[in-house]
């Protein structure tokens, strides 16, 4: 007998008709002689029709009070799985975030898991009883419902697959697993078997969305073995773990491209020390992720400083760069949001030098002008015209991928 | 400065518009220098939709995966309230049932409140905020989410201002207070300033609908003063406290109707003791209400036994009894769902033996056939056919209000 976490996102859930197919996969794994915990996050448009309704009563709404809000989606969702479960003979109980044990931090809307205190799970587990989680939720110290943010189900069945101990953590999509490149724009790419951790992190955050980052992040540090599967189609999956079987196999594990991207440039910067810190010190502070950097020679003891920020943050980006100019100097800061990232990821391209220089023979090939790159042991990425974008996947999934 | 509790019902808060009409009348308590405490039900048709999505699952769903399903009606209200409250700067914090200090038994979908910790409540209001609490909800002894059924958000703000031991406890509803009868059907019907707590049950008892039995029975218990106005209109309305101020004043307080009745007969039962006794157990086992109980004499040591029941129960009442029939006796048993019953109700008529002849007056005088009668300290209802009733409660009112 095995304990499985499975989790459940909002299209899978979105009615009468998916409630049931879920409750079906649900019953199927139980009657296999397994321990179920499901996770769920709230029903299809659920979430974005709460969000217009606080919208219409303010344009600023309190953070808290959105999380009070936000919270009921999921709590819907989680009771009527546990009525489509009872229907179908599978003894089954909701929890709530909080009824689940999940303690956050007090950062409404974007809380992070500081505890889970699993007894009530597992006493229900106990009771032969299939328990059915809310997602995306918890509780802060002074007992005020929070929410974690986006991709947080994911990371709250990571998070409950590393407190059970549980054997596998199963994360349903509409996808059939992890693919080599987005397979509605690649019609040659691949489902992998297996991917590790780490490359699944890089794809992640390279734009593939089919995992989030944090609970990638999560699943690594406590070795909870990730499984991503189709609920339309639920045959296995891509395995998500620490080291990944395939010996010397191969080299590329995706190809993905990123198009929230915004390349904001300084120009001549002083190059003095502590610009760097001035400029990225500012970003920081209101949370305003960097990606890519560059720093590139001026002409006279000054240097253009180029970045990638998320697009939605250009316009704060460079409002708060420009009220602060004064503390790292620079003459003219532009920003330009017609590009796109794309990158390869590959734990196989460690000790194999010859994959730069493939991508980039498969980028000129196809006439593509690379505007940045930026490398890690495991992935290769270059900022290029949005125009291009779709070609230049295409081009390198091609060149790697047969 | 008072401590006013304020409860707004589902149609006061079903849009954007009614809320922020909802947060400037309690903006406008708090600013005369009051601090305030507010409940609210789930949004308009927000109930019926989420018992809507239930019924796609499962006929016979899970009460306690109803009330988790409920429960969440109200917390979307609270949210979006505390939000407009913002927006006028009004400081307002939501909470839930669980987090205002609503402790029940285990009765789900119809829970009855145990204890009530109000220590969030009073330590957010030191903090100078309008406390905005989901009504209708609470938590059981499993740390499960409970609802109060039928009345339940008037209940849990007579328990708030009980608890809080506050100065009064405002029921906001669509009508301008407690008339005498309804005015949609009586246009004469006059709105009363005061009515004693037992004239309101009584009245509520009759059918009046402006006021849930529950919440008056525990605001008499608690020596809570109530009053019933209009969220549109918000001028004094109508007090419910425990003795009135109007010394010989208004004999009648009110005339009500009640169409939600079926009147079982069981014909011939052998006339021994113990045979009310197995009757009226039999259906207090399926918790059916009995309420006008008629016992006839029949010819040959047996007797007729009469009684009214609510509509809703009707069938299963019939059921119930034939199957235990063997236990009492009788020959047959009929049910009659064609009536009425009309009350009126007044603390005066104790001590003044003119009311039940003026009424029967007035009901002969509009040629209304009277099946049968019952009286109390402060009222007399008569059963009567329902299509004489809207008639029967006019000549009423007529005979006594002027």
């Amino acid at each position: 007998m095995a304990l499985i976490v499975q989790k459940f996102g909002g299209t899978s859930v979105a009615n009468r008709d998916r409630i049931f197919n879920v409750a079906r996969i649900v019953a199927n794994t139980r009657n296999a002689g397994n321990e179920v915990v499901v996770v769920v996050s709230a029903q299809g448009d659920t979430t974005d029709d709460l969000i217009q309704k606080a919208a219409e009563i303010s344009s600023n709404p309190s953070q808290r009070e959105m999380d009070m809000l936000l919270a009921t989606g999921e709590q819907i969702s989680i009771s009527l799985l546990a009525m489509a479960l009872s229907e179908l003979g599978v003894p089954a109980i909701s929890l709530t975030g909080w009824q689940a044990g999940f303690h956050t931090d007090r950062a409404y809307t974007k809380a992070r898991i500081r505890r889970l205190d699993s007894e009530r799970v597992e006493s229900e587990l106990a009771r032969n009883r299939v328990v059915v989680v809310a997602g995306f939720q918890g509780l802060n110290r002074m007992e005020d419902i929070t929410t974690l943010g986006r991709g947080g189900s994911d990371t709250s069945a990571v998070a409950l697959a590393a407190a059970l101990h549980a054997d596998r953590c199963q994360i349903f999509t509409d996808v059939e697993g992890v693919y080599t490149a987005d397979p509605r724009f690649i019609p040659r790419a691949k489902r992998l078997d297996e991917i590790t951790f780490d490359e699944m992190l890089e794809l992640a955050g390279a734009g593939a969305q089919v995992l989030n980052n944090r609970s990638v992040e999560l699943a690594k540090k406590y070795g909870v073995e990730l499984e991503v599967l189709s609920s339309l189609n639920p045959v296995p999956g891509t395995v998500v773990k620490e080291v990944t079987s395939d010996m010397e196999g191969m080299l590329i594990k995706g190809v993905a491209k990123d198009t929230d991207v915004a390349v904001l440039t300084i120009l001549n910067v002083p190059d003095v020390p502590g610009t760097s810190f001035k400029v990225f010190g500012v970003l920081a502070q209101k949370n305003i992720n960097v990606d890519i950097i560059l720093q590139g020679t001026g002409r006279e003891g000054d240097k253009d400083l180029t970045f990638t920020v998320p697009l939605s943050d250009a316009d704060t980006a460079l409002r708060v760069l420009k009220e602060n100019q004064h503390r790292f100097g620079g003459k003219d800061i532009t920003v330009d949001t017609g590009c796109a990232k794309v990158s390869v990821v590959g734990g196989g391209m460690k000790s194999n030098p010859g994959v730069a220089s493939r991508m980039f023979e498969a980028l000129f090939e196809a006439n593509v002008n690379i505007r940045m790159i930026s490398t890690s042991e495991i992935k290769i990425s270059v900022i290029i015209d949005k125009a291009d974008a779709d070609r230049a996947v295409a081009a390198i999934h091609d060149a790697f991928i047969h």
